[in-house]
């Protein structure tokens, strides 16, 4: 379902345990109490999380490549499996937060377990044959749960009126000034993955695709100017949204981006390292697709189409990013203007106008892994980049991340865009 | 909102008669009870389409045009204004079937009332400046009600175990053969409106895509087909399914399309014109995006996107088709090869896999007539053709029509499509 | 189900001629599209009454009555069942809206068919022998309808902004002046139907209760009683609430009585001959169980048991009542007072404080009618006496009425109580 | 709310110190995760209910008592309110399991200082006098929570696939024999609570009621005798049931009682000793009043009401009882039958036909304690005795519990009655 990645034994036996210590020293600043909480049906518990990582690769590597494979535990196969159909019947999905055990504890003692017999199989020569594809697969979707760890965490102390704090640092203040816009001529380019290293079915087949000329802000939206739009009605002015976008902001009395609270007329922001008063300077984040998308009306402007986001970044050079390890969890204010695309990676996913839908002559995997991406090509909107919850090594220009147009608890945030007409 | 089309009076006038005489004629077979009656959220009264198009020409038309302009009473403007949340508060669409008055009788006076006030304002020509492009406007919407209002009541009579009929003749037989295939180079095209015809905005701008070689079924996938999908287990393989249609199915229990209902082994289909057994050489309708995309999986193909249909539709010549006028109101098995795209326009419109979404470079108009497209681009799939409920001059190859993935109580069918990828 | 009243053939089909002609009088007010309309679950279409009542004659009486008997229309026996699991399957209540045919029209054939066979069955004295019983319980089941009929068309009416009005006249203004309390020993009472007049099952058996001694309020509480309810904080203080109460209130956003709008600081009432400022010298009316149980805490009394009131009432003088023949439809201002227990019968249907449970040995009876009053037994409360839209003759002392404490459409009040402590 | 039980306070000291070490020692048995959960909106989180009742402590007796009061943590005030609008406003009963902190370590921590200080309030005289009444409440309190903390985790660990046990001996076999009937004599009697021991002020005022003659079952209903009633359609006939109970019964797909389970034709019953083959001889449990009634029904007999239950209950020796001290947590087998009521306390709470209601002349106490049972007599019935998961000296004769009649997650039993019929 990717394309292969790294295939040397102990290169991918280093990487195991780096991706696999890393998931475990994220969930060791949480309780086992935080570890069993599910927020509501889109989050998933801290230690379901750690399970379900494990189980891919109990599934999917260790079954086909030992010998005289026996699960760990019958029933953990049901528990957790998230959505593979082809696997069996599995619990669901918004009952997750019932399941007091196996605890914190004892899904340690799975993965020690798992990760043993991972260690076995990836020195065995034969047994790596079988499994190395999948294995790249199983580490970049225990990044991507990484990710989701640390979202999840973030909405389930969000609704502790205790104010309870994850870990990090509060961001570094920054300066960002106006908004800079770079210019693209568009024509004949090429998107989706390209070359030797790992990406998901989804990134391909590499495509040719039109684009008109077009313009991208050179940093994304600050909460400064999402005050603005606030302060102008932008949650009070139908004419800005879509239709959808307009029942979800009415219909749940929202004024202002998720984990925003009004105290005595000062906004405050819940973060994974505290409550503190809106900072001006940061990027906006929690805000939904809807949300995106009124306040680029609001401005006289769009959003990017994942093409054109992908052509733009692909021309980018490389830099440092505000992603996991900055141990901020949390986006940065844009470093001063210096003519490239800023917070293209990290700090916080970025809205497309484009909605997630198979590129021209994709193919899904043979098998329960062709789950993995094809089927949720429906009623999703892509979002590029990466966010300041993403493990690093996990942002490429290619990799299409993908919500519904009402989520908000991703890490997700705003860049505008403009031209694209005749 | 849409290019100017006819805007000499004379014509103007003689078309604005039929348009708006044949609403009459088609609400002129149903019975007061018949026309008060909302089955879903989605659907409404009949009686409640006539008075809001007729609100629909008062509003945009007559408003400005009339220099002592006093609505015809002024809580209509409440009770039938559909989604301009620029002309302010309106009644809840899911609450339309519960307002028994004005009856029937009174909705027909209402549009009388209109009617002469519209034709004193077409034959006035500096009303007539003012007004042209607006009524243009009204009379295609008035056309896409026409057609809602049959979709509507189909479901409205589908849920009286009594089997009315609504009216129509039961399509001839047909021999439709195998299905052939018709092969498309791509490269660099334009779609979209072109010239001086009427077209809504959302077909604007005409505007360059890249396609890849393609091909396109010449007709619609037939009953007879969907049955042996449905026997070789369409509808329990989750493989075939994207996720989100998977759980619709399963939720609702679905077995078949939509107005079918298996009795004693016989499947029958409820039509307008009645309930038969099922005939396999009609063209399969009723399916939801989700079903026709399981069907293509099936099959080993795809869904059309809407730059492949639209460039393959701007190079056919344009025929005849069966739509409202055939008085069939159902599909009509496909002719006998001809080298055509057979059943284009009218019999079924046809699911894309394209989300549907702005052209590039796309802009609704000013003020509320600006909410009639654009507010929709958000978590809807793209049809294309026209459906045989659909009335004659409303359909053109650049037309847009989209509806959620999961409807089905649109006279929605399936064309196959293949190839494109590198 | 309930005992036998009048049985003389003659005098049996006068009734039957008199009950039946005064539903369609009843009816003769309502256009084809107001007897269309259901507007929430709880209520139904006037052409279902209509056809359902005469379901109820069909199924009871000439079923078992005629020699060849043959259904009308097989599907009514389907359509028009209201909740009798022994007559088989039957529409979903909430659907009955739905149900566009048989029409008002094709409803009034139906009933003038199941007449005609009627009369002859009653005129047949073997016929008759059979079926007197469930001719009698016929006739009052209609009754029952004929009232609900009305409070089911005052509810559809009043969801219309136009404010349509349904028939009859103001009531005339009054002077009830303050309450007077009348006094009851208690002691060992008998409560229950007692004779040889008709009586439904649940008022049976007859049998003994203690009560302690208490007094009754001498007429309803009034408007503006009401309203000082309100300026008081009634709907804002929860101590005042039962706890499913106060989530009623709270969760529905209520600041008065069902049918009252405020508009720039006057309370308007919506009634079926109009809608007008509210006269604080009328009952308050549509009040729920929850509501009336506050005002009671507020005013520091409590509502009275249904034992109490029977026993209350079978003291007092038989008089007139203000029922649906005085045609005002909505209750009246209770007169000056006289010593007695002023508008026990008619004006509103008074809620008890007890839930509507079997008498010591009651029995229902076999068959699909003993479905008709036992089975709801759980989680309703009862009310006693009549109101404005109860047909004349069918309001008696032993009459349990019954609906949910949260239940505000029936045409219900208030009586306070007090005492029975020790 | 109660009157007084003990009041010395050695003893009342004494007693505290037992209770509240006895919730502690329920708890211990459970992990941090397992405390955490909340399996639906009906059950709260072990450690919530450890929390709660401290809170209760807190706010109504060391609040009052000590001179200078300030609460432990503020936000434990809004937290660990169950349910008393006077107090203020609290956490949302259904959002109990998404609060991962405090901790269960954090909750003991708590519930020491609070102990502490209740300590030193209870060795003061002038304080002891303050709150010598409410402790007494508090500690009935916390034993009725100790009984739904054991309820509340027998369903969360229903829940989880992997069968989780909690503690407890599977129940010795005994062989209670056939039901034989104890016949009541009747007249006027007096129920409700009489003399010097602590009482719930439901329980008050005592008062006369009039019993008509009747007859008890001297042992619950066995699995043995309900297996029966399942063969013969129990589940299936409409004719059994109240009408909300079949909507309940066939909305939810049942076909026995909570907990039980099929497999290859084997009924399996899920305890908190383990899940374990059906014993015909233990009394049925987890039956909601619906199923009670409908069994009722089938059995040609009725349930007593609570007049009847607690009449009978007086006249009875006070045996041993197996409440949650035999540490089975689960029914007994009734023993040979001995001329008693037996199983009268312990086993199952056991449904009667008497709504919860008001006695005549209850008065609820002044203040937040007035909350405690008033507000809650409404749509909900009565149950009598005692369960298994009782704790030892908290089952009276007078002692009245409630539950609406869906609730099955309580440990509820069956007692056939008969008579009361003229």
């Amino acid at each position: 379902m990717g394309t292969h990645g790294e295939t040397r034994p102990d290169a991918l036996g280093r990487r195991y345990d780096e991706v696999r210590s890393y998931t475990e020293r994220l969930a060791a600043k949480l309780s086992p109490e935080d570890q069993t909480v599910q927020s509501m049906p889109d989050t998933s518990p801290t230690k379901w999380h750690r399970a379900h990582v494990t189980w891919f690769f109990e599934t999917f590597a260790l079954a086909p490549a030992e010998r005289d494979f026996a699960p760990y535990q019958d029933d953990y196969w049901f528990l957790f499996n998230s959505y593979y159909e082809a696997v069996g019947p599995r619990h669901a999905r918004p009952m997750r937060g019932v399941i007091s055990r196996p605890g914190a504890d004892e899904v340690g003692r799975y993965r020690a377990v798992v990760d043993k017999r991972m260690r076995e199989a990836l020195a065995d020569e034969e047994a790596l044959a079988k499994t190395a594809g999948i294995v790249e697969i199983g580490l970049h979707h225990e990044q991507q749960h990484q990710e989701l760890l640390l979202m999840d965490i973030k909405h389930v102390l969000s609704l502790n009126p205790l104010r309870p704090v994850y870990d990090g640092v509060r961001p570094p203040r920054g300066a960002p000034g106006g908004v800079g816009w770079k210019e693209y001529e568009g024509g004949l380019v090429e998107i989706g993955h390209e070359g030797d290293g790992f990406a998901f079915d989804n990134e391909l087949p590499r495509h040719r695709q039109w684009l008109e000329p077009y313009r991208l802000a050179d940093r994304l939206v600050t909460n400064g100017e999402w005050q603005e739009f606030m302060a102008d009605g932008g949650y009070r002015r139908p004419e800005l949204w879509l239709s959808d976008g307009w029942a979800h902001v009415t219909g749940e009395g929202r004024r202002g981006p998720l984990y925003w609270t009004e105290v005595d007329g000062t906004w405050y922001e819940h973060t994974l390292h505290g409550t503190f008063p809106v900072d001006p300077d940061l990027p906006v984040c929690h805000v939904s697709h809807y949300e995106a998308n009124a306040y680029a009306s609001w401005a006289g402007k769009r959003l990017p189409t994942e093409a054109e986001w992908e052509h733009a970044a692909s021309l980018e050079p490389v830099g440092p990013a505000n992603l996991a390890d900055t141990e901020s969890f949390h986006p940065h204010a844009a470093s001063g203007p210096d003519g490239s695309l800023r917070q293209l990676f990290g700090d916080c996913w970025e809205w497309t106008t484009s909605a997630y839908l198979p590129y021209p002559g994709f193919r899904a995997a043979e098998g329960a892994i062709g789950e993995y991406n094809g089927k949720f090509m429906s009623g999703q909107m892509v979002l590029r980049g990466g966010c300041a919850l993403t493990p690093p090594g996990h942002a490429r220009a290619s990799y299409r991340n993908f919500f519904p147009a009402g989520a908000r608890w991703p890490m997700t945030g705003v860049r505008l865009a403009d031209g694209g007409a005749s």
